[in-house]
């Protein structure tokens, strides 16, 4: 492990500078003070995060990780193991949900198999990082070793690193992993204290007996392989999932490059949370894309202390979330770079001082 | 009146066959069924709209009127009645925040002046269907004539009529007049009954001392008009602006058409709640776009019983939230159009029938 202590210590605050140097213009445009709302924020945060203003986001990627999970042995998933292998094929042709909503923001995607347990044909577009095939299943011990968890995250930063060569000002999160949520609820269980009923859901649906199957198990793994709350790697390695951990590198090296990390759903949350804990200073560069269906998605909210732009009822992660909000990036930015000003435009601008309290 | 009885003949109810279309194509791509949430609704609603699956929503139009409000005497504005002007001509320049939107969904944007009171220089790009130079002050009589509110309508529809020529699949409505806040507040108030203190806000960011002369000004002009509730165009001609008028227009007319209307925030809302009280049928092609910061929005959205799609805590008119709820309206046709099925992708689906309840 060398890339990650070097790089947790290149994890600073926020630059409240250029944030205030964004306000103060967004102020001058032609528009009443404020009154474009979560927008307004959304620039501002853009420019603290990059240390910047007007900060750029013309060239976002999007990590779509894929990696398998031992736990689905438990019946844990609607979907068979091998769902994850063909959806990362579906990734590769441009035909699932996140390929398209991708496009729609002008995001490239990268698809990256951190742990898939099926066979994946060689392909030009797909980033062949497999730690093992598939995690071990939890409820009987640890789903990764120490090593291949760290492994896992310094393919993350590996990814981000690379990507960087091509232009890259934001980064979207995504993942696909049959038996993901399973890993996430307990995760976030082990972090946040939340009883593993309130962060469990029901995935990509399975019915009630289904979710007390998962209550079950992920009951079973937390009291097997006692996680320590305290340190995030351990929760990582003992209940996360490949996938999991390459996101909490792919969010750990964002941060430390100023990158805004626009964070998906459900399991994205669980590894932003993961890898705030690694190293607080993570948060600030953390902006959460959509509040999940997934019902345990408001404890890492919560926890991270983050307002999601987009409240749609989405439930797919992938990136797709992720994906909407970067769309609404790039229009906070153009409306920051764009708009004219009461000046440039001989507006009439109300008196100073006239603001309501 | 011509144009318009014939108008509302052509209202018709929405098309369900075609949007149960939209459905079961939505139930065969590989995603779970159901989890991109509210973007599926909206796919299946745009579809229900147009009659037919997928829609076309390629060719957005913004129809942002303008028109000016005598009851600024009053003190109800935060801004002085030039701005109105000033601001047709920040449209015209494209330096607006909905020009900026508007680009960045790849819509048109219609630029009217329905009853604007100060000079506008002639220009290309503006449509010049000025009524009369602002509404009369509505606390002391009329703010229109019966005949300049159905003139401002009928403007409205030959706006609709005449971008049907460039090609138009998907209507933003929008509106910029100093002091319509109040106007609209005074129409939600007659049409739904809510009372006056309930449904007026700070518009463009008065203090609580102006939103105070506001109710004052709104109370009094509902006094002293008695418009009548079961009456929407005498609301509007007595209340309304022309600005809003022509909105209402608008919406009729996209609505005869079966084009989607993309509802702004609670100015543009009025003028649907007014339509729809001319004609109930007018309803099933409307969509609300945001939840607006102005307070009174909440009445208009429950009288409309639409769901916004967008809660962004913006209060800026212009057609702004509507221009982002079109590129989610995009987002929502493409994921339609582009993505995979579980047959073309060779992705395992679950057994038929293991649906959750």
């Amino acid at each position: 492990m060398t890339a990650l202590p070097k790089l947790l210590e290149r994890l600073r605050a926020p630059d409240l500078t250029a944030g205030a140097e964004a306000q103060r213009w967004l102020d001058q445009l032609t528009k009443p003070r404020g009154s474009l709302g979560r927008l307004e924020e959304l620039a501002r945060r853009l420019a603290e995060i990059a240390g910047r203003c007007p900060p750029d986001v013309a060239h976002p990627v999007i990590f779509t990780l894929a990696g398998d999970h031992g736990v689905v042995d438990e019946g844990v998933s609607a979907y068979p193991q091998v769902v994850t292998a063909q959806m990362v094929e579906n990734f590769l042709r441009g035909g699932a949900a996140v390929n398209v909503l991708a496009r729609h923001v002008g995001s490239r995607v990268v698809v990256a198999d951190l742990g898939v347990a099926g066979p994946l044909p060689e392909h030009p577009d797909l980033r062949a990082m497999r730690i093992r095939p598939g995690t071990r299943n939890m409820t009987r011990g640890p789903a990764m070793t120490p090593a291949e968890a760290r492994a896992a995250v310094e393919a993350g930063i590996e990814l981000v690193e690379s990507a960087r060569g091509l232009g890259l000002d934001i980064i979207g999160t995504g993942e696909m992993g049959i038996g993901n949520t399973s890993a996430a609820s307990a995760m976030v269980a082990a972090l946040t204290g939340a009883s593993v009923e309130e962060v469990t859901g029901s995935g990509t649906g399975v019915d009630e007996a289904g979710r007390r199957r998962k209550v079950e198990a992920i009951t079973r793994a937390l009291r097997v392989n006692q996680p320590d709350p305290a340190d995030a790697l351990d929760v990582l390695a003992k209940v996360g999932g490949f996938e999991i951990a390459g996101l909490v590198g792919v969010i750990l090296a964002g941060a430390a490059h100023r990158i805004p990390v626009v964070v998906d759903g459900f399991i994205a949350g669980a590894a932003a949370l993961a890898a705030v804990r690694l190293k607080g200073e993570a948060r600030h560069a953390l902006l959460a894309s959509h509040r999940s269906a997934e019902q345990g998605h408001r404890h890492v909210l919560d926890a991270l202390g983050l307002e999601p732009y987009l409240d749609l009822g989405m439930r797919l992660g992938e990136g797709t979330g992720a994906a909407l909000c970067i769309g609404l990036a790039q229009a906070a930015v153009k409306l920051l770079r764009e708009m004219a000003t009461f000046k440039s435009a001989g507006v009439s601008d109300r008196p100073a001082g006239d603001d309501p309290a």
